[in-house]
């Protein structure tokens, strides 16, 4: 079997993540890790070959699909582009607002170059998406939730850190039980967005800063937290690395409605994961697939995953997909 | 905006069902319904020409697709094969086992009309299909479940209908709790068919009918009930028409495994349904979308709900979907 080429672009969680899920797919091979550090002083959890960023032109024809784990949303679009223009690409950009921006250009620069950029794959955006438009379409007439967690919020989190006296945080999104009773009820709410999550934030402060004033700052930042009902706890750095080390997220998709006749519908999508970037290095690891097969059928330009039939995600033959899946 | 132009195949439940589910889509129009019966003695729920079965052929250019709603499993394919020559087609066919040899058929009929021939579209096969494929793909290593219900079964309904003093009867397959909650601990257990769903029978018994006979056939009815937990229910006709007049139906799909580095994933798709042959209709209604849009664009042949990227389902425009459900 001629394996599929992979190559990795940035190599943290997500980079490490789509390592280990390629090894567990026996159609992928990872080719090279590409690095904007010093290659010599990236460890890898597998054994692969490193190299830097600018050296990934070496690899055409060498790699079939590029998979982009650059570390914040500036980077990503910016690499993606770059990369579309020799590989086809597969990446999970999330800035919500910015899609149809992102899409426009990764679509001019793959149209180009004769590849495929598949953007904002991962769970949310992603499988999640999946949810909400197979639900709208299969019930015209409903409402759809989403709702995410308990999960740590990395952006949270962040913005936790960036508050004087603050030493460390982990910021926990967590859906409000009630509100997720009340769809699932047929209830149809309008859930605000204080009544659809909460915020639980674990803070680690520095020593002698002042806690109350702390707790203020956090609870009335805009955006982040202002609309949320959110709790502070202060805990040890010890705390913090045996209680909060680890990435954990999930969420849920529902959909509910009524058919013209007053039958009610439910319909509902959650995950549960351990671990939130190596979940969504599975998923672009899928997704690594099809741009492979779509390519090979002369495909071209940016897709998503609203574009990709799931055939072609299936390491099974289509015959096997209908006999065994269908 | 010009209307995609649906006829319905057969006016049973599902017929019904289509009919009322093409209402709650502004981009539908049904334009006939076809039926063996005697047009005359057919009611509709809401207007529309009734039509002989035999005269489909004059709706050539005036029908987009055909959606077949025959009443049984045998019917199905004959009609699919039969109306694909003429028209592009969504079934509901459900013959798991069958499924391989149909889609060839199909396949063969469609190609050579140059229609498109959707099978297998709904719950399950359909929405539930989705879900094995697309959480086997995302998670290479693990296993997937499937459990059904609580849902009026017909099958089974019909089979204790067929034993000697039997009236009436309703038959609910119940998926067994725990077997579900070992699945979401990750326990990925080896589940038999006795382990993973109950068979609760409500039957109404013909006066001075040997009850401990009937219990004892249906408990004791190869395929149907003798590898299931069965309970069965004696009550009045009363009873039946008052408490069992529904056909609920629903289920899960489950898939639970882990990552190279040993964190858990759960992904679970559920469905709880007031009326199980009008969501399958509303499910119909949307691939009747996808494949009006597929046809378009030139395919022919028969396609199942993997052949069938999601952005063709929604009525939303590629540009919408991406900005409100991407």
């Amino acid at each position: 079997m001629q394996k599929i080429r992979l190559g990795i672009v940035g190599y943290g969680n997500l980079g490490r993540g789509v390592q280990f899920a390629a090894a567990q797919n026996k159609d992928m091979d990872v080719v090279a890790v590409f690095t904007r550090r010093d290659p010599d002083s990236v460890r890898t959890v597998l054994p692969v070959k490193v190299e830097r960023i600018e050296d990934m032109k070496q690899y055409v024809g060498k790699i079939d699909v590029m998979i982009l784990c650059g570390g914040s949303a500036t980077d990503l679009p910016e690499q993606s582009v770059q990369a579309v223009k020799l590989f086809n690409t597969v990446d999970s950009f999330d800035t919500h607002a910015n899609i149809p921006a992102y899409f426009e250009k990764l679509d001019a620069a793959a149209k180009e170059s004769g590849n495929i950029g598949a953007m904002s794959i991962g769970w949310d955006p992603g499988l999640f998406s999946l949810a909400r438009i197979y639900f709208g379409s299969a019930l015209a007439e409903g409402s759809t939730y989403t709702f995410w967690g308990k999960g740590v919020s990395q952006g949270h989190s962040d913005a936790i850190r960036r508050v004087k006296g603050v030493k460390d945080a982990r910021q926990y999104t967590v859906p409000v039980q009630s509100a997720l009773d009340r769809v699932r009820a047929g209830e149809n709410p309008q859930l605000t967005t204080r009544e659809k999550h909460t915020r639980e934030c674990y803070v680690v402060a520095e020593e002698g800063a002042d806690l109350a004033r702390i707790e203020r700052e956090i609870k009335e930042m805009p955006n982040y937290f202002a609309d949320y009902d959110t709790t502070v706890h202060f805990i040890s750095e010890e705390e913090l690395q045996r209680d909060h080390s680890g990435i954990p997220h999930g969420g849920f998709v529902l959909r509910s409605g009524k058919s013209m006749k007053g039958n009610n519908f439910l319909m509902e999508f959650s995950l549960k994961l351990d671990s939130n970037p190596e979940f969504t290095s599975s998923v672009l690891v899928a997704y690594a697939r099809a741009v492979y097969r779509l390519h090979a059928e002369g495909k071209k330009g940016a897709v998503t995953a609203f574009d990709i039939a799931p055939k072609y995600l299936s390491p099974l033959s289509e015959e096997e997909q209908r006999s065994q899946l269908l």
